[in-house]
């Protein structure tokens, strides 16, 4: 039954030991590696584990794309839990539901593929190699749900290896070492850096920083990083923070520090969450060093705005403006239309209470803020401070959000309050100035 | 039903924020501990959780006994899995045995406190207050076998966070911080390091090597450390290695690498192994470093050898030795029979098959050798090279194992295979010199 | 006399201390800098003599040309030796000539100006400011021959300060900072990098290195650096090293390290040679890390050739070559010549025996060879390999050397003597392949 | 006339290149090193300088007595001036003083060994090989005044190579590497460090700091230290500074920074000062990380009062005191006298006028203050702040200064203005307590 891939394997293993590792083989054929798991499984010991961890690690990267998915396909129904031992553990729980009996109802309930990650995460860059799987797993999971539980055990074990504890907060300036920056370069995802020469402009100032956080397995990738502004005053458009002719200030004159872009790079860590500790670790690191700032904002997209106005629009009765309104925000549908402005203005008196509305009153069926940038940051217990009509001319910032920019204000002695209200009750805590543009009845919550 | 000292942390949680912090106050009593558990727990964003982790942990350091004692027994009772969300799981799951329906039994039958241990390992400093919690909790596990499932989830979580991936290996010489080296005297566990001088000796001659496992959480405590002597030829006592009058030879001129000495220092950590990954790896980085380096093996203690022989020359039968034997062995009772040279030849002529019956025949209930150190090396993949009679003369060597010492041999090539051997049929692999003193019948593996 | 810049000054520093640094002040005016330089070397203690430093060195930056220039000027003439001074060491050495008259006498007759630069350099940042400095300087030089002395003065202390002794030899690679990597770009002298993409191709390939000297007083800026190819056997052509569709080898299957670009950094080093330490630390690096590797030879260019043969040409009765052969030889002058196969090849016949009597007799009126880059490389102590026939088709390659290049070889072994013999007989060591193109007579030392 | 120690190694040198470094050779006889020095100064390039260098460095070391005296003695006789081009420069200069006349009589002047030195820098380890060369000098000066002008040059070199621009600070604690602690604890030169324990109880406590300077060429060698504790208040004696049964306080809670020892450790670098940069770095840093520290002193012994007080006691007319007070300071001569209260009060109203006059009136023939930690302190520009009665009462604290301590503390802003006071004028500053204990007729500045 041992498939020739595996024979070769294991002969190697027992005749030379560890020399067999890094000669070319036979690549896998579908089946094969679900078998290499088997076996990697069933060893008692740790000593040959790495060796074979590292074989299917291998094997896998150099697959065709259907032993591959014959993998993670295994890895559903093949590694999930022994259901022999699990019946037996039912019972024997049901009848005398001891601790030692619920311990071994969750060991019984626990599918085998999560012991089989854990070996493969022993192989050298295991861990590297097991977030490129589940970025691949990732792309599946739309055509073929029966992975959605693989995803879940990913994720669950990636969390844990990948917990905050573990995640180191680094600088990322003009000294850093090329092979990171050429990632910022890569994986900045709200404004797009234009080549190194961009890049440089947007770390050597003076008035710009940037972090990142970093995990001991992946030494050379940052895994999410911010880009920092330092400011006087709360800026309300980015194109003059990114402006290449602007003159920068010194660190020490600046009052307010802008975080204008966050960036995840590593998509196969989706869903593992450290975004909101490094927004406030580099809060704190930057008050340290410069206790002039006194202000942390964000200037941040609204990526789901564009959207739900216009769906909004074409209902008949929108709950949040009437007939006039829509006569006035239909000027939208005209491209160039912020360019006149007598248009503009008019378009503003109804947009921005329409934007207050999106943020306050609308909510996604799950009963939380439509905006997925907003749920980030109302999630990490920032606070609404600012809309800006006509924050981002570019076409991305007209196309996904009419221009609007946000600011999201982040006040180290208020964000364990907001946090809970928005957690506990959905309450989104926003500024005065915000609240105040609701026309309507229904309570928003006040800020203290 | 909330205590005043939780009551106290929620209200400066959410009137100040996190400039509660550090701030003295009330020492836990009983059941403050579990309740700030439990907020803890229901809590479902993430940025209060890190106060509350933080809390909980200092809040336990600072307890009473009875206060700590009283968290780990709610980590039992409290913390279990919640029995009506298993019941229904148990009941979905016979209904229908989807995927879906295994995973929330799985999840149903985690206990709650892996999730709380997960989430007190985000606060600061949080493995490493854990790992003095377990350690706390192994001390108790005697006395209070119900903990033993506590246990079981703190090493679950545990080999998870310090599995070998990530591991740093790092050499420890003189040009070490002191911080670091401090911990290698104090946790030397097989040959006593008496003071700084004694440690430079064992550091510093061109012809020693010390290495230790690091994990990044812990960054200024070795986890585990083997110190090397580099030799001619495998040496048979230890003396003549310590020795402080010894010259010290040119590392390019040794061909062995001798590991004396190979220490845990975290009690916490006990069962989440890492040895033998420090071993293969040392021997890896000694060999690219120094070519000239041949062979690889240690120079070990046989702790349980004494009692071992003891016993066996008590009983009226023994399988191991006739009454000629236990005549000449009664000479072990004499103190300082070691140094009448007659007496001692005479001994050795007996001693040395027994050593080899208790490596190659004597198993344990389980089947498994009878001293721990064996176990160790031959679960790695060490084969038994030389038996050494009056190795090690101190008072340790001679009450433990009547001055025995002996030698396992790394020899990467056959490794992975004896470690199979030993692990998948129980064969301990040893050099024809030991299987040769096994006088009888049973069969002893040959080797290859 | 003194003037308000100075008095300025003076005043800050008796009245406020330190406080004064930083402050915009009037730019100094031509015989300010002087001044400051007089009141440095007048003080007795350090301890004014570092604010003193600093508001020179700073005043000169900041200062229009005139000012600087009055500085250097006055350096020449107003801070040369005491002549006063420097008549009575005299006229004491010559009544008695002691240890004692003689140390006077040399200090005496040290110019004032070393000690001012002495002081200079411990002001914060000093030593990078002199560099500059004598940059400024070497610009004058060739219209004030009056500032020959100052330069003589600042290679002896820029000597001692940037001997071999202080400086680290440094990997560069796609890991380096990227402030230091710009330079790398900017710096190349030999064959351009035309961007980040290029510095890429040059440094991530596993058969590509570079190294560079650094000082600690200078620690982001590369002194010199060298760019290597790893190949298998010894190129002939740059073109194919350069080429970015060429597919990278392993660097363990290489057997020969090619040096192809040795560029130094800081201008106002000129003559402050550490070229030769560079090659020979390198060659010690890669044999350590790398013994696979037997053969350490440069790709160069020739660029004094074209001028030299084509003045050569133009005598009446060259000594290098007869009628017939500059007939062949004016092919040269018809841009393209080289694409025609035909005149190529005659071209190489006459072109060859040229290069080998440019390289081994042809001598500059002080005795040494004629090309600047074979010097550097015989000094060395390396041997002159091979001459390659239209080894460099880039228009700097045809436009300074009609497209030759050469190999000169580092041999460890013979370096010293090959040194030797150059040093002190002027003999060029070259390969038997070189010396056999030389027609005539004239002996041309043997290789052992 | 080249002995076999020469010519062995010349041929070594040509025949087989790099490889005699590191053979066992015959020692090197008297004449040898001087024969080596002429042999490197001969050569014109530098390839073969290194070896050389290395050779005679590396021969010094392991001469006899004899043959390192030898060497010293021909830096002083044969390595002097070029007499004959002396005497040409000196005509060429008196016929026509041009600056190009100037520079070659300043070269000419200058010992033919400062070259010497500076080659021999070259070789790898050659600093530290001069800086022990020098130490040896040193202690050869006394009995041979003839190799003064050695350690001139000496001196002027390595003042050259360790100046302040070159030497970086770092704090040292118990996270620095054991091979520099050790040398911390050798040379502690003020209050000796009894073993790693004290030293650990010097560098842990949160209120305590040490920094040291190091030279990038002496990597592991701190060349002067400072130990520093954190105080409210300045203390006025050693004891409970030291006491170690005291408790830490937090860094934050203190108000005041205390400079306790000052010790260098380098011998062969005396005269090369850097002590005054290194308390003023210093300050800097601890004003930087400890905004609370408002107040920067000493607590300093006062190694030359009591030979001072008892040779001024002996004369028959003291200007300082009458004999009144001579009849109580006759006191001192009686072992444990500060032990009697009723004595040590009497002792104390002479005592302290008497030290007040050692620091402002009494003076050595150069006319400055007698105590040499006086000189350095005042020197910096710091100033007398307190005089501490029975201040150290260890054996050495009462047998060289009758127990006084005293306090010089360094404000950032007075410190130019005091050093300018000193160095120009011989002014000491002094508080007003400290100046009004002056009893008579003579002026002592005023504090402003
Ligand atoms: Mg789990
Ligand atoms: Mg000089």
């Amino acid at each position: 039954m041992a498939t020739s891939f595996l024979n070769d394997l294991m002969q190697t293993l027992s005749d030379r030991g560890r020399s067999w590792i890094g000669r070319p083989r036979e690549a896998a054929r579908p089946g094969d590696l679900a078998e290499l798991g088997d076996a990697l499984l069933s060893r008692r010991g740790e000593a040959s584990g790495v060796v074979l961890a590292r074989a299917l690690l291998d094997g896998y990267a150099a697959a065709p794309l259907a032993a591959r998915l014959a993998f993670l396909t295994a890895l559903a129904d093949r590694f999930g839990p022994d259901r022999e031992r699990l019946d037996r553990a039912i019972a024997a729980y049901q009848a005398d539901p001891t601790a030692r009996a619920m311990h071994e109802l969750q060991e019984a309930a626990e599918p085998r593929r999560q012991e089989l990650v854990r070996r493969l995460n022993l192989a050298p860059g295991g861990t590297a190699a097991l977030v490129r799987m589940r970025q691949e797993l990732l792309g599946h999971l739309k055509s073929r749900p029966d992975l959605a539980e693989v995803d879940r055990d990913f994720t669950h074990l990636l969390s844990s290896w990948f917990n905050r504890g573990f995640l180191v907060l680094r600088p990322i300036d003009w000294t850093t070492p090329a092979n990171i920056l050429e990632r910022i370069i890569r994986y900045e995802a709200v404004h797009a850096i234009d080549g190194w020469e961009d890049l440089r402009r947007r770390l050597e100032p003076a008035d710009r920083r940037c972090y990142a956080f970093f995990h001991p397995q992946l030494v050379d990738k940052p895994l999410i990083f911010v880009e920092v502004a330092l400011t006087n005053g709360i800026p309300r458009a980015i194109a003059p923070l990114l402006d290449s002719n602007r003159l920068p200030q010194r660190a020490e004159d600046a009052d307010t520090a802008v975080f204008y872009s966050i960036s995840n790079t590593q998509k196969g860590l989706a869903g593992v969450s450290f975004g909101h500790f490094l927004i406030k670790q580099v809060v704190e690191e930057l008050k340290r060093d410069l206790p002039n700032l006194k202000t942390f904002v964000t200037l941040s997209p609204v990526p789901g705005f564009a959207r739900w106005l216009d769906s909004e629009r074409r209902l008949d009765h929108s709950r949040y403006f009437n007939a006039d309104a829509k006569e006035v925000l239909s000027a939208l549908d005209t491209p160039g239309w912020h360019q006149d402005k007598a248009i503009a203005e008019r378009v503003r008196a109804e947009l921005l209470p329409a934007a207050a509305a999106y943020f306050l009153r609308a909510r996604s069926p799950g009963g939380r803020p439509v905006d997925p940038v907003a749920r980030f940051h109302l999630g990490n217990g920032a606070r609404l401070e600012f809309l800006n009509f006509l924050g981002d001319l570019s076409e991305k910032g007209l196309s996904q959000a009419h221009g609007l920019m946000v600011n999201y204000r982040y006040d180290l002695d208020e964000i364990e309050r907001n946090h809970e209200l928005y957690a506990e009750k959905g309450d989104v805590v926003a500024a005065p100035g915000v609240r105040k543009l609701v026309k309507a009845e229904a309570p928003v919550r006040e800020l203290a």
